[in-house]
């Protein structure tokens, strides 16, 4: 599942215009799921009309590539993530993600579960996955043991999105309440790892500018070739490393994307920093070494 | 400065019919300035609709009471940031504190004065000061050399509000740019202690129900009166114990506001968790134990 | 690579007499490296002359069984971990692995190298590893970056022992330095995904009682039998939690170790908690769903 | 109370020589207690033999000056720190100050008080201090909440040196037990503050070098003097800065001792690291500024 950049005009207004093509994109790719308003794509840099309006023409994008649509609604104040909530439900979205309150922030899991079911209430139809993402939220609380405490406590709750690497807290995920919770990794220099250990699934962001590299992987573990998952793994990692090399995460994949793919995703909001034209050059030129070329 | 709570109806909406009285209450009281939308004030819990009505309440009510009026317009998406600040300036507001944007977090005085000068950029005439209370934000940049870094960065920039008990980096807030810089101390149990390492001034939710106690600790220490200061700071230490001794600090305070002056402010909004007709029955009683009766 | 346990007697003293049998007993599982006064062997539990006696009977126990020695010599003040550097050369040791200093911890690579370089001149002719455990020391310095950065620093600098569960970083320990470092994998849950992810060795807890499933993950993922090496992971991932579900890793290891070899280790030494005899009972009766009988 | 610092002659060995000057020196100066082989004191980069030694000469000294004499035991692997208990109880100190264990960590009050048990069966007639500093242990465990759950669990147990920044906490220390234990401020910065909080005494390294400074505070806070009192905390505090401003707190506090006393008390051990002699002059040039002139 790619968890999309959202694009922005040179005004850094919401190109909605893009959607389309970036769905079909992904779907030639064989990614057939999304994951919107994440952290990739910004969705804390942005107010409830925006995010509102990018979930709708995702919604009109994924009826023609038949994607799996999943939003993240949270990040905001509580009475902006139950409008999202709901919202995201009326206009028939397939699962919600939701990050935890990034001010008053859950210490236990009761906390959490609280929080989650309070959210599930505004979309009752609609399955929910928390996203734990500790380096961004600074919430610690153990997935593993947070998943056994959940169950039957929130009725629309279905997993987590793993964004860390703690595997073997990780692990502790996939494996609690005997295996039936969705356990999505976000990282993308671990999936070989990961997948050997029990994960089956992840939402990275380089599989929107490289998707053969993570769907490979996958594949090479699925049919236990050891060499190729490894030897594929070791390029995407070195890859990872290139982009980010000189700035955060999202505005240097937001360059790769608009180097390595037709769809234009533009510049990162602020409070995010862009890089230079000099340190895109110097991007250009490192991926050539491992064989990629725009 | 007291820090106000947000009074909130039956149903959790904002009542926003107490601001007159509560304005009036406290300036009776000898607080001539009020802090709006803050962590006491719930603004992280509010969507920008209620923030902006409760502000316009406090500046009509400012109105008659000749009271500074300070709101707290961070702590939400940037683009509901800049909307708060312009609406605070076009309504009138004496000051604004501004949280850090609380997922992509500032990592270094600079990405700090990057984001203060885009916040100030949308209210150009009104002073702006920085919020730092790390122990929500997970921000621990030195005020000391954040404020000495700023000199000249920002062109509203003001001061801060230093909600941290670390008083040696408050000291160093309190002592950089020659002193110039206003630095409000956000910690009801330190008062006596960091007025007599140079202090001058706190914004403590305790001035909202108990005022005098905090009036009297600066009053002491202005007139070198230390045992006053020092008895009438361990009272106030051991009235914010009891207090807080069952909950979170917002929904405890709610209560003691509610038990102890005529302003009724209701419980607080989710994610908190607001303290049982048991609680409060112990909070009465223990509080009576230090003189304190409703 | 077994990082041993140190058998106590009754009264807590060191018991020397089980070595010759202990190195053995690991001989003949095929484990045939040993590390000695680890965190495993609480040599930080041990005064300077306990550490060396002990060292000095493994010396003369791997003669027999040809085992390789390393042996852990930091964790103390740094006049003594310069003596035991210096007696482990003295009596034939094959390599030596250091914690940081405990107290005037290092902040930066170059700290790191700097200590390092004075432990390595204290045993100039023995290979030298740096222990990372960030959960015990705190010392938080990024071993990818630390690897390179040590090149040519430090003459007889050799590796590290990686004791995290954070594999992006371990991996870029891995490749740091074009891959020529030694980097041991000390996280008995993530061996599959480590081995899969380029790790090539471990020094794991569970190679002491639980030999034959190390080994099988090794050898399964050497082989690109996934299933098999996800399947024997799964299995020792759950010994281990079971095993340490009522105490700490050590105490319960060593429990484990009298239960189920020939070799007693008996009680480990306080800080550490020693388990009840309730929940010996219990872990035995667990282990046995898994398999697992003594 | 001073915090004694460790004379090292050139090849680092302890100058036991200047012990009898310098504790007639600090008597001089009023300072009639001093702590030996704590952070100060360099306890933790000395063996066991070095601190027996500098505590039996630090015995001998205040035989004829009659300071108390305060010795840090801990900071070592167990054994150690209780043969340095039992040593120092039998060379006749007056109290213990002790470290938790560096290694296997305390979680817990309970922890922490089960260990500080053990040290002081070793010493069963010296009364017993817990040394908090949690910048350099990294245990975080709460001192007011310990000192009320240590009530009567620790036969020798005496009070705290709370070395931490966190005024709330150590007001909370001071005021637990009824006030009963001793609490002992270590933060040279912030003396005005803390005692006008409830603190009564401090262990602060600069009243080895600027005692009159220390001296002036706490007597200006008795007397009810608070600009005084600011006043000269304020100059403490800038001399601090000053002396600090190009290396870690130990060596550049020897260098000052070196400078303005007539104790030499030479370089600190690795892995401290010692300043320049450019910054040794940039510190005296510095310090003419605030009127101290060696």
């Amino acid at each position: 599942m790619a968890p999309t950049l959202t694009a922005f005009k040179d005004d850094l207004s919401p190109n909605l215009d893009v959607i389309q093509d970036y769905a079909k994109f992904l779907a030639d790719s064989k990614i057939m799921g999304v994951l919107v308003n994440g952290t990739s794509g910004e969705g804390m840099s942005m107010n409830v009309e925006e995010r509102k309006r990018v979930t709708e023409e995702w919604v009109k994008a994924v009826k023609k590539t038949n994607q799996h649509l999943m939003v993240q609604i949270g990040g905001a104040p509580l009475p902006d993530v139950l409008e999202l909530a709901k919202h995201a439900e009326s206009v028939g979205v397939d699962s919600l993600l939701c990050l935890p309150d990034l001010y008053n922030k859950p210490n236990t899991s009761l906390d959490l579960i609280r929080y989650l079911k309070t959210v599930g209430t505004a979309a009752p139809n609609t399955p929910l996955l928390y996203y734990h993402i500790p380096s961004y939220t600074h919430v610690h609380i153990h997935m593993g043991q947070f998943l056994n405490d959940s169950v039957g406590k929130i009725p629309t709750f279905h997993g987590i999105k793993f964004t860390s690497t703690a595997l073997d807290e990780g692990v502790a995920a996939v494996k609690a309440n005997g295996g039936k919770y969705a356990v999505f990794l976000g990282a993308d220099q671990l999936m070989a790892g990961a997948y050997t250990l029990g994960f089956d699934s992840a939402i990275a962001t380089t599989l929107n500018m490289f998707p053969q590299l993570g769907i490979t992987i996958l594949e090479a573990v699925k049919q236990s070739k050891l060499d190729k998952a490894k030897e594929t793994q070791d390029i995407l990692t070195e890859v990872c490393a290139i982009v980010t090399k000189n700035g955060p995460w999202v505005p240097t994949m937001k360059v790769a994307m608009d180097l390595y793919t037709p769809i234009k995703v533009g510049k990162a909001r602020e409070p995010l920093i862009n890089i230079t034209a000099e340190h895109i050059n110097e991007m250009k030129v490192a991926l050539k070494t491992v064989g990629i070329n725009n």
